[in-house]
């Protein structure tokens, strides 16, 4: 998507591979909203550094960070025979499967790499493999978020006001995003529309991303504080509402996203808004049987106590909002029951939730 | 209540006057929760400018304070004539009345002092009467929140986790609080709770100064984000809600509170948890015949972008938080409609929001 540096504006990708230098290109975003910087990883070990201290995050952006680094790895030099390639195979997929432990999106991307890797037959068939598969899962996932875009652009109509929470943009993902991509695809339409920006503490990726997203695309856009959403429902200025999912229960239709969706869905259907959540095919689960299997991890206390931004000095600073002494509590995730789901936007189409299952075909691409 | 400082533990107000040196003293709430310091104002300029910079905060602290400035401004000096005595005590209430021109509390208290200050013949009489009525004024308030305590304690229940939003703590009044007066009725019976306290962004009252108040009064707490109250109440973790309010419809049981209240009352109804709404006499509003009626104020973009809190090197420091370029809207207030609260806690029992019309006589002390 678009970024604008000093005055020239250009087409970016959070995630990229140049084939030719070998070489994992991101977007640093420990710096964003307040610097736009890239970084470029040299080897696999950079690529697997750049996952752990969240220069990338974003579920579809680190399984595709992963996935070039995994090939970026496995060509990096000369191998004398089948068994030393494959020792170091196994060492480049554990790093990489190491820097986020409990994502799985890394894992997800490598194994079916490797899964392909197999059918070539020598090392360096198997070396082109990896990188042919690498681009086609980013391309592919840039063609879901695309095509959640062409069905999720109906629902914005001129003059729409939008909520929207935490960040499942572009910088989620390689590229377009999920909850942002039927506003991509209305704006290209030239839908006039305003979207609201939950700030989304703890972390306030909705102010700071999100938002950082809305203004480089040019689209009109405000930060609300999280305690604002009721207020604005309350008062007939909120139309619509579309967040991302960070797991999908294809049983159910349940679905789990970062803390605060779930108010927000409550808040919806008291005033009576259409409530969408935009997922691509690899968040949806198959085997739970109910959202209350899913475990709601608890992040440390400080990002609760704490915030962190820009100082006077243009440095970056991390205060202590709260009372010193006083503990907090951080569940970074919430699940919203599909009673209070309107449609989820799928790259196959906007199904309600409980229409999930028996279309389970239609939702498992063969990638 | 109490406040530890170093290794003592002693009482204070958040209000108080030295009657002998004619002088106001103040907790300086701008540097809590990060330090306890308390202000002396030697004359009632300094009282007006200690309201106008916000050294005292919330509806009854700042009355208490003005009625105090008031007597103080009154008393400071011999006058030759009646003619030159009432020339300032006009100065002296418009002073105080101006320091926060939207809030009616200082105003309130100071007309009532003046009308009583009118059946006093001398003026050293009228003098004596506006120390007289100030100092009731404070003792009515803290009787008045003594009585909420006593009304509310026998909703906190042994092992009861009660959710609280903004402050209206002890901070906020002379002394004791309002939604915070049933908990320290409850402690001082021996109930064991524990209180979950919404940050309550964008100016963190609930993470700064209602998390100080639990930790000096030894109260079980915990601060959590805004987005976290609706999965707490989903998983069972929340027994009853308790918040104050800024302005309370006598004729339709609407409440006005700080941003973010309507929502935790959309999510207690819900859950089925009870909602309660603590106030003293002073927020009923028998005017007014529509919660729409109220105008809410939007304040500066500011407090939503950007984040206060104490640095590495023990400073108060401001950071943004969200995009620069990004605007912000921040709706300091909402309203919540008579049919999402349980119940409202005054100094004359429990009501349901629907039968306070009829009971507007037991509603209105006779000051």
């Amino acid at each position: 998507m678009k970024v604008k540096t000093g005055r020239q504006t250009r087409d970016y990708r959070t995630v990229s591979f140049d084939t030719g230098r070998n070489c994992v290109q991101l977007i640093d975003q420990t710096l964003l909203p307040h610097q736009f910087k890239r970084v470029e990883c040299e080897n696999y070990r950079e690529t697997a550094k750049a996952i752990k201290t969240m220069i990338v995050r974003g579920a579809g952006a680190i399984g595709a960070t992963a996935a070039y680094g995994f090939a970026q790895g496995l060509r990096s030099k000369r191998f004398v025979n089948l068994y030393s390639f494959e020792n170091h195979v196994e060492k480049v997929f554990n790093t990489l499967a190491h820097a986020r432990p409990t994502a799985v999106d890394p894992i997800n991307a490598m194994l079916h790499i490797r899964s392909r890797m197999n059918r070539a037959g020598s090392i360096s068939d198997k070396q082109d493999t990896a990188l042919h598969e690498a681009e086609s899962f980013a391309e592919q996932q840039i063609a879901e978020c695309k095509s959640i875009g062409v069905h999720g652009r109906p629902l914005i109509r001129n003059g729409a006001r939008i909520l929207t929470h935490c960040n499942a943009g572009w910088l989620a993902f390689v590229d377009v995003g999920t909850a942002t991509a039927p506003l991509y695809a209305a704006q290209a339409q030239g839908v006039e529309f305003k979207v609201y920006c939950d700030e989304t503490r703890p972390r306030s990726q909705g102010a700071t991303l999100t938002a950082w997203e809305l203004h480089q695309q040019g689209i009109d856009h405000c930060i609300i504080a999280d305690n604002a959403a009721g207020h604005l429902m309350q008062r007939g200025e909120i139309d619509l509402v579309i967040v991302g999912s960070d797991r999908t229960l294809g049983r159910t239709g349940e679905v789990a996203n970062k803390i605060g969706t779930y108010t927000k869905a409550v808040l919806a259907r008291e005033h009576r808004i259409p409530f969408y959540v935009a997922i691509p095919f690899s968040t949806l689960d198959w085997e739970l049987e109910s959202g209350m299997e899913i475990p709601i991890e608890e992040r440390g206390m400080d990002e609760v106590l704490c915030a962190e931004g820009m100082g006077s000095a243009k440095e970056r600073v991390k205060i202590r909002v709260a009372n010193p002494g006083s503990p907090a509590r951080n569940p970074s995730f919430d699940v919203t029951p599909a009673s209070f789901i309107t449609g989820i936007i799928t790259p196959a189409g906007i199904f309600k939730p409980g229409e999930l299952r028996k279309n389970r075909k239609r939702l498992s691409p063969s990638m």
